[in-house]
């Protein structure tokens, strides 16, 4: 797959800050040494661990050169490095392992989530944050227009590369044996969008990308008119016009035992 | 309908406050005058907003005396006020009103959450949060229980109380055209608790008030443990033996045109 679009990506950053935000909120920690944001992006998420712990030694690691480039132009004094989750090992255990919007893109949560919950130091959190919109509209036209003959072949199966989503309980059950304290909650957003054509833009720079990177140009043209359709008739226009995106994300917060 | 037991609504106060916080974080004003808390119970979340507003004038309603004086002992310098939200009258336009937990209990939606919204002042706030838990096991479970023969008769359709709910959009539709901006979202928490016991408990300050009145005491004892009963086997151990409590809430903020 192509790189990522920074850019793309930032368009709706209040919208996707917000989760990270809240994600941060509940972390019950007052002043950790050392913190790590796994899947950092464009670094939106880690300039608030910077800012909610100006003392702690802040490290981002993502798998996107794109991104990371675009992380160390906001904040120069973190240090970004190229990683990939499914493997990574810290050199010092962290304090809290921050995950917002990147575990979902990581196969095998039933070994990741324990795992990296005992890289945690003693006391330590896990504060994951991910998408859980695969049975939304949004997600399921994407599905449904990649389907038709004239997609299938060359797409083929673009959901293979996002993880199925558990049940909450069953990530509650992942971690609670060992852990002090779990704090797990869901919240659907809905996102005010000016348009169908604004709906698109939002999951073009991440969830539909694997369905458009692998068409040509003019294929990709048809696919993206053709999936705005949908999406025009799946969200309608409120009472001021407006088209509400639903967006359910799934958090959990979990301390290991001091 | 017997009066609130504030000692009993305020045993799990962390959890019933958490909601209260996070549709506080949301309203978007700098330093409001005049604020009221809708419904205000035992006075926890005009706490929270005298906190927030330390300059504003802020008043408490509620139609419970039990709670007005709960919350008269917590904030003695707070102005608290019988009053049914269904028909109550601002003395001044305020600019936020704030109702966490309270308007589930009010008939007709449609024309309430219009009115409440018409009363602010230009550029005025309406903050509402609702539990939106139904069609929670918790909440199927006491219908369940209570149309048993042996119940049926005395405790009649205790459902009608409570105003059936509306999706989500339906008030974002009834605020959006008159409105600067609406955030609306819908968070499902899912609470850690120590036994099925400590779940009726929960409900049994709140939500099983209207089962449970009606009945005497050896009847009521009966409904109770036939109730917890089922919430055992709806409501199964997790891995640390706590049981999960899925409380979904649904919340609005929106503002008036400057």
């Amino acid at each position: 797959m192509a790189d990522w679009n920074p850019a793309l990506y930032s368009r709706f950053e209040d919208e996707r800050t917000r989760p990270a935000h809240e994600l941060l909120a509940r972390v019950p920690l007052a002043s950790p040494n050392v913190v790590v944001d796994l899947g950092c992006g464009p670094g939106n998420s880690t300039e608030l661990l910077v800012q909610r712990f100006p003392d702690a030694r802040v490290t981002g690691i993502d798998n996107s050169e794109a991104m990371l480039e675009s992380a160390r132009k906001r904040l120069p004094g973190v240090a970004f490095s190229l990683g990939d989750i499914g493997n990574w090992q810290p050199d010092a255990a962290p304090d809290l392992i921050y995950a917002n919007a990147a575990l979902q893109w990581v196969p095998g949560h039933e070994a990741l989530f324990p795992r990296l919950f005992a890289l945690l130091a003693p006391g330590g959190v896990l504060a994951v944050q991910m998408p859980d919109n695969l049975d939304e509209p949004s997600h399921r036209l994407m599905r449904e227009t990649a389907a038709q003959p004239r997609f299938a072949e060359t797409i083929g199966d673009a959901s293979r590369l996002r993880e199925p989503r558990k049940p909450i309980t069953a990530y509650y059950d992942l971690l609670a044996k060992d852990a002090a304290q779990v704090d797990a909650w869901h919240t659907v957003y809905q996102h005010r969008m000016d348009s169908a054509g604004a709906i698109v833009d939002w999951v073009r720079a991440t969830g539909l990308r694997p369905f458009t990177e692998p068409l040509g140009e003019a294929l990709r043209a048809d696919y993206l008119a053709d999936y705005e359709r949908r999406i025009d008739a799946a969200y309608p226009a409120r009472t001021d016009g407006r088209r509400l995106l639903a967006f359910p994300r799934l958090f959990i917060v979990a301390r290991r035992q001091p």
